[in-house]
């Protein structure tokens, strides 16, 4: 199916799923941006911690190359996570990410302000989280986007639910239907 | 369905079935403190053992977030663990815990001591553990939940099995169905 | 059921299966000491390698209550291992295990060794293993047992596979059927 | 099925899965050196990042059984990853690796270069790897293969596509393929 670079709808036969289809094509062909928490988006949500008290967390190797592809077509990566992950500065750094905000406690407000600053409009960006705190930054993305394993909150207000979970692949999916869609996926 | 807030069952055509589901309802309307097992249901019951001997487990960030939200609308949450998880203690009380017992061989007389300490009835706990030595302390909870991977014997009596497993959304689980049933799980 | 305790098979109509399963139960009422191995068995049969080049490996709880329960009930627990787990042997000692051998190459020849040692006969040996290296072991002893992602060979061997995976329960699940079996479970 | 070690197909009735299978057969009885990417293939394609931002790798351990076999039938291993795994290489060693190559940029290049090296033809490498930079790296291999969880592209590309994910034997499913084609697996 050719996707339509429309928002608005023309009167029609066209059958809700179609119609939803079709919006979802249209608001992927306006994102430049990914914005992407960090447990249970990047990581499968699961804290390895040891017994001096300090944690750990697991990253995917797909998602990163997804990642590295993308910034090399263009686009850009911001990091929106509640949480804190040290150590992960430098590889996020290395995958093309240009914001890491850590330690947010209202991610609504925190983008609103990334937004501003990069003189961008929200059409233009994406969300990926997957539990309630993350809702308040969905409702300002252009697209909302949720892995497989989100809280049911999520689940039920995101654009698309992956089939990949937190942590195993849900970066890459994401990066991989935008850029097909709009055309930057050659391998 | 509506749940009736009554322990007593009057006569009538109720089968076994809705009249489980009645009971799950009113006990869960009394929950104010969550009673947590440690390995197996806030871990995946899994030590990673490193060259030295000490062990790291993993924990789950959904179920960090409610009891965070839990703690807010002023639940309680005690850990009573057979084991001992070094390095928790930090992380256990940011989430909210004010009770963390570990090395405990008499579940169920620590439980009872707390009870009696803490002023309030049994019928106000739940119990959530994943193995054998849990089901004393299953005994004088008011609700006994576990995890989909727990021991035969802990299955069978539970009042409550999760669709999830340990370490892997079973605490958030259980928080949701007594802040739903209560009222208390507005996002 | 009721098992049948003798090896010796009277002639008459019953079927394969079920003179499969009475054999089965007349060994496991025989088994006294449990062999086990270690990586793929005692762990899920991955090796976390760090920058370093140590490597960590993961151990279940529950197998880790099975033992003790055993041991308790004077159940004896060998370790032989083809691999080297340092940091291993002082919890091994606490879950009861009298004799750890690592980096066997011959794991036929050491276990009759240690039946030898012991006094023992094979009859009263179960041997649970995952690979090839442990076919020679499972040819002495009395019962061949492994997890469900054993190898192939393996798989077709042994008198009993499990339906639980290496460091997910299968040394629990082994326990269990042989108190069972002897009327030494009961919780 | 009998394979045939011919890749020159004769006119004939047979249909297309059994010519295919056919090839599969012919190009395996020509395979004496596996060459390995490193993540998402001898690991579970997870990176584990701990505080200080060092990462951590998982191996299996039944794919170094299976290496360290084949290794003792003559076969050679080469490793040829686009990421840097310290601490791997002592380990890939023992296993018989004698070429590992990590951060290749051009995965294509440095395979044919290899091959020069030692004096032996495309025809009889076979190449297991996971995502779109080891597509180069197929184009040039006798037989291309990958794990159950590969990238899109690289499945529809290979002559096989394991039925085991990376890290979880895949390496030991590919290597007991090619030796039991060729009579070397014998246990």
């Amino acid at each position: 199916m050719k996707p339509i670079w429309s928002k608005s709808k023309p009167n029609g036969s066209t059958n809700g799923v179609t119609i939803s289809k079709m919006n979802l094509y249209a608001k992927l062909a306006k994102v430049e941006t990914f914005i992407l928490d960090i447990d249970g988006v990047l990581t499968d949500g699961k804290l390895y911690l040891d017994p001096s008290g300090s944690l750990m967390r697991t990253f995917s190797v797909k998602d990163g190359y997804g990642m590295k592809l993308a910034t090399s077509k263009g686009y850009h990566f911001w990091i929106c996570s509640g949480g804190y992950t040290p150590g992960a500065e430098e590889r996020l750094q290395a995958l093309g990410v240009t914001e890491v905000h850590m330690r947010v406690e209202d991610k609504g407000a925190r983008i609103n302000a990334l937004i501003k600053k990069h003189g961008i409009v929200a059409e233009q960006t994406l969300y990926l989280g997957d539990d309630i705190p993350d809702l308040p930054a969905m409702r300002i993305s252009g697209v909302a986007c949720c892995p497989q394993d989100a809280a049911t909150e999520v689940k039920q207000y995101c654009d698309y639910v992956s089939s990949r979970k937190g942590g195993e692949g849900v970066v890459r999916d994401v990066i991989e239907m935008v850029l097909k869609t709009r055309g930057d996926w050659q391998v």
